[in-house]
């Protein structure tokens, strides 16, 4: 079973994709996508979708996870941004037939790390240590996203577990 | 010169398609994609993403107008929902190659009904006497899609003969 994490974002969209074989979890491939800063936003959302698109195309995940939406009540034109960035993620799901996981952020933080507000830095800490993988080789949207995935199949895994 | 209006929408998106030849501007369609609302967020935006491209190769229009990028501070939900839809509208454009023009609503009002803060209402009665149709023919979205268009090619027209 192959899980895309996702966090979107205009200036960085995070991906992560995990793959669970038994009662173990791989990481297949993390990283980040960024379009060039002053390129027009159509052309930046484009290089999102295109470049998400390879990724599903060559790993054909069967599921993908993002935040669950919630307002930046403080950043409102926050939340417009991000937005659009998201509705390409969903136009994605619906186009490759994935289905589609929105997860709480506090509920993955909580679920990762023990801790429902623990920092970026604590996720990426604990993200890196669960892959054995240098801290510094995730950037933060990456690590995100990791934690996306992971919580979802570390949920999926205990939900199987209780029905037996 | 083919100009299409956008009105983005997760419940409704208008849209409005108006042909400028010399100094008249006619309505080719205006209209409203409505995906069902129990119907999950993905297929909903991508029944607005591919109603819409449908219509853009039928129409070949050269511009797509939509609202400048505002936040509703008072509904920062509103703003993450439509961000979603307005994010596969940028996308198209950025695919099909189509300008992509933002203007501010306050700007479409002010030039279509003389004041910045006129009521959908009376953007619809003016777009429904310019181009002789009855009002009930036309749904909210639609003929604020519809004022986009026309805001936008009436500057236009503007901008052309303040140059000569």
């Amino acid at each position: 079973m192959i899980v895309l994490g996702v966090d979107p974002g205009l200036k960085a969209t995070g991906y992560s994709l995990l793959k669970k074989k038994g009662d173990n979890i791989h990481l297949l491939e993390a990283g980040t996508i960024e379009p060039k800063q002053n390129d027009l936003v159509q052309n930046r959302i484009f290089k999102i979708y295109h470049n998400l698109d390879i990724i599903i195309q060559e790993y054909k995940p069967e599921s993908l996870v993002l935040e669950k939406l919630y307002s930046h009540t403080k950043h409102p034109m926050t939340s417009s941004l991000l937005g659009q960035v998201r509705g390409v993620v969903c136009l994605i799901c619906a186009q490759q037939k994935i289905e589609l996981i929105e997860l709480s952020v506090k509920r993955v933080r909580k679920a990762i790390t023990g801790n429902g507000n623990a920092t970026k830095q604590q996720v990426r800490r604990l993200i890196a240590h669960h892959f054995d993988l240098k801290e510094t080789v995730l950037k933060l949207d990456a690590s995100d996203a990791a934690a996306l995935a992971l919580g979802y199949l570390q949920m999926h895994m205990l939900d199987s577990r209780l029905k037996i």
